[in-house]
Order: C-alpha cells, then sequence, then structure tokens
C-alpha cells in the first residue's frame, strides 16, 4: 500500500465508494481539508462510508471553495462491529462529547442514552451525538459510525429489552470480586454495557436491573469512577473477556 | 456515620490528621472552600494526606480570607495503593492533565513519564501533573497520592528497571489474541504498565521493550486507541486481571 498513511486524513462520507467515484464535500470538511491540513489538487485521503471499507481517495480542486473526492481504491475491507450497545446515563456537554468519543473507541456498535433519576443532564443533543461519535472514528480508524439512538427512559429501556442481550451492568456496590469471572459466565451473543449517572442508580433502579433476567453485575474496583473513566474501563474488560479483543476473528492490517 | 457524605467536599492536606488536630488551608483551598462550596463555620469537609487514612473535619472560620479545619474523627482507615507504575510518553497539555487524572482512578500508584522517540511533548511540569494526581484522588475519593517522578529517557528507564517488576507492555502490534490470557501468566507482584505516545514506538524501541527480560506485551484490540483512552484501558484489564480488582483485599466502606 505504497501511498497509504494511517496519518492521512480519514473522512467519513454518506455516499456510495467505488474506484472512480466522485463524492462531494460538505463545507466543514473543505475547511479541515484545505485551511486546516493545507491539503492541495491531487493530494490522498481516506474515506470510509460504514458500508464499502475504506478507500484512498484523491482530492480534486473544483474551485476556491469547492473540491471533490475521487475514490481510487480500497485499502481496508469493511469489518464489522460487535454487537454492543453502550446504555448512559447523559452528562453534563464536554464530559459527554468525551465519553461517547471514547465509547467508539472502545467499539459500540449503538449508543443509548438513558434517563435515570439521578441523571445529570435530562436532554440529548443526538445530532451533537452522531457528530462526536464520526469524529472518533475518523481519527481512530473504525469503519463503522455506532448508531445513535434518543434518550429513553431507562424502566422503558429494561421492558423493552431485546430477548438474550446479555445486560452488563456496572454496579458500584456489586461485590463480585472479579469482573473478569463475572463476565466469563457470559455464552457468546449480543451485549450491552449500562454505566450509570455519576451521581449512581437510585435503589429502585438498582433493584430494577438486577432483577432483570438478562442483568450481569460487573464490579469496576474498589476506587469509584467518574463516569467516562468508567465507561472506557467497562468496555475494556468487556471487550478483554467477551468482546472482540478477546476473539479477534478477523484483525484489519495495520499499517506500518 | 451519620455526618458522612460522600459528596461532601475533600481535600488533600499535608499535616498530620488527628483528632482535634488543626490544619491551615491554602489560599486555593479557602476559595473553593468558601467561594465555590459555599462553606462557612462548623461545615464538614474531608481530609485525606496519604497517611492517615480520611477524617472528617469542621471548618472554622478565622476572619474573611482565613480559616482552620479542625479533624475530628476518622470516616476510612488509610488504604495502600497497589504497587503500579504508569509509564507513558507525554501528551499536549489538556489531554496529559486528563490521563494524568485517568491514571490516579485507575490506581496508579507511580506516575513516571518516559520520553520516547515519537513523543509529542518534550517537557513535563512536574508540579501541574502533582496538582491534576491530587485533584483526581479528591474527586474520587483516593486515600493516596501518586508519587509524580520526572521524565526519564526510554531507555535509561528500562537499564535501571527494578529486578521482578513485571512490565506490561501496551504494543499495538502484538498479536497476543486476549489480553486477559497474557495478564494471567504473570505472578503476583509489582506491575508497571507502559502505554507509548500516539505516534507509536520506534521500531528500535518496540526491539528493545519486547527483549526486556521483565516484559509481557498485551494488544488492546483491533481498533487504534488515543493515547489517554489506551491508559484507562489497559490500567482496567490491569487491575481487572491481575491487580486490585481481581483480589480487593480490603475493600473500604462505600457511604450510602
Amino acid at each position: 500500500m505504497p501511498d497509504y498513511d494511517f496519518r492521512s486524513p480519514r473522512l467519513y462520507v454518506d455516499g456510495t465508494l467505488e474506484a472512480g467515484g466522485r463524492l462531494g464535500a460538505t463545507a466543514d470538511q473543505i475547511n479541515y481539508l484545505i485551511n486546516v491540513m493545507r491539503l492541495g489538487d491531487g493530494d490522498t485521503v481516506l474515506l470510509f462510508n460504514g458500508r464499502d471499507g475504506e478507500w484512498s481517495a484523491r482530492l480534486e480542486r473544483a474551485g476556491k471553495r469547492d473540491l471533490a473526492l475521487v475514490a481510487e481504491h480500497r485499502t481496508r475491507p469493511q469489518t464489522i462491529s460487535p454487537d454492543l450497545v453502550y446504555l448512559f446515563a447523559p452528562l453534563k456537554r464536554a464530559r459527554l462529547d468525551y465519553m461517547v468519543q471514547k465509547a467508539v473507541e472502545m467499539g459500540a456498535s449503538v449508543l443509548q442514552p438513558v434517563m435515570t433519576q439521578h441523571v445529570q443532564a435530562p436532554h440529548i443533543n443526538i445530532e451533537r451525538m452522531r457528530a462526536n461519535a464520526i469524529e472518533a472514528a475518523e481519527q481512530c480508524g473504525i469503519l463503522t459510525i455506532p448508531e445513535c439512538r434518543p434518550m429513553v427512559r431507562l424502566s422503558d429501556c429494561l421492558a423493552d429489552w431485546q430477548d438474550g442481550r446479555r445486560l452488563i451492568f456496572c454496579d458500584e456496590k456489586a461485590d463480585s470480586a472479579s469482573p473478569i469471572e463475572a463476565l466469563r459466565q457470559i455464552k457468546p451473543g449480543p451485549l450491552a454495557v449500562l454505566i450509570g449517572p455519576e451521581g449512581g442508580f437510585s435503589q429502585a433502579e438498582r433493584e430494577l436491573i438486577a432483577g432483570h433476567p438478562d442483568a450481569t453485575p460487573i464490579s469496576l474496583g474498589p476506587r469509584i469512577l467518574r463516569a467516562d473513566t468508567a465507561a472506557v474501563a467497562a468496555l475494556a474488560v468487556v471487550q478483554a473477556a467477551v468482546g472482540d479483543w478477546a476473539h479477534m476473528p478477523t484483525p484489519p492490517p495495520r499499517p506500518s
């Protein structure tokens, strides 16, 4: 892959990626490519759309404020994300942005905000959540964008639970000695990881979750973690114990 | 513990904590307690110094801009951090602050910046690192402050390696299938976790580390992680597999 540089700008696009296909760029993308990255006619960028893998594309300036991206060849085949729903109580803006980015890096395939009793932010901006998800995928070489769902109440979410999806519940009061032992009991299949708000779940919520037939409580150790730290920590132990760190069926090629 | 509230302000202090002991507060602490938290004479705060456990203390206003903290009773015994050195290539300022805070939450006992070939920031401000470590400990109920060491060159660090300290090396090119399996081979004892710079280690560095007799390479999955994400993810799997999430010899009481 002679012209592939992992540090090339990577952009998420909507359109189909195929050899010779021309795609437009958004105003933000044009600004980023031309003014931030200082790219010009003929320079190379990487594109992905969540369906067609990653493509090397050539930049074609069509004017001072316009450009086209011409797909040339595929640099990586499409990968499929693990089926992993990340359920979280929304945080305040900057920390939420950060948490969304981290969940994407850690391989969540669905981002599902849930309203809990001690929630810190009662609303969520899905467009902003999706923009953060795209940015994280662009920066971290990820080929899919997780589905960003609107907020639901925790009780509704649990009542409508998909049969057989294991609900890994990060419970600061769990007394399980080792999260790995608890996770090892889980059979392969769809997963969900639930992180509560910084104020913790209410007692009624804890009972509701713990009583759910698909729930597996895990402990995240003897220290209280902030919600964004807990997100990465929980997803790391889950991916390592029962997710795609453990199996890695199709490791993508890593350019050197 | 009637007057114990986990959300009480928690402050790190230098002085000895004992019943009836009076401690001064720094200008920053006074500003935080009075202007941010709006506390006044007789209000309660929690104090820790890394040696004497956590104490409930009463605030005594001694004037508009002065106050004393009078320790009343111990709310938690001192805990001992796992012997876990966190080695990291410095990042740029805001992300470094964040990474230091996360390493403290995740239970590192020593923060050791290491200079690598592709390092993003050639200098490090130890005082700032320590201030971030204290802030994280204050906010997350941690009773010790990790030792903050000055930067060393990676090669010097490895040449002076403490005999028998296992060096867990997060290698994006590791082909080990499961980090948990790799970690399970480690015998109990002192640990270190090494996270490289965002540009990765150079080939010479990788060979130097991999050839170290105490090195255990682990993989952090099929996605490239940013350095601050890798910090939390690596420390999570290490704590879960061989650290204090696995053993939890003396779980601290969690106030309800």
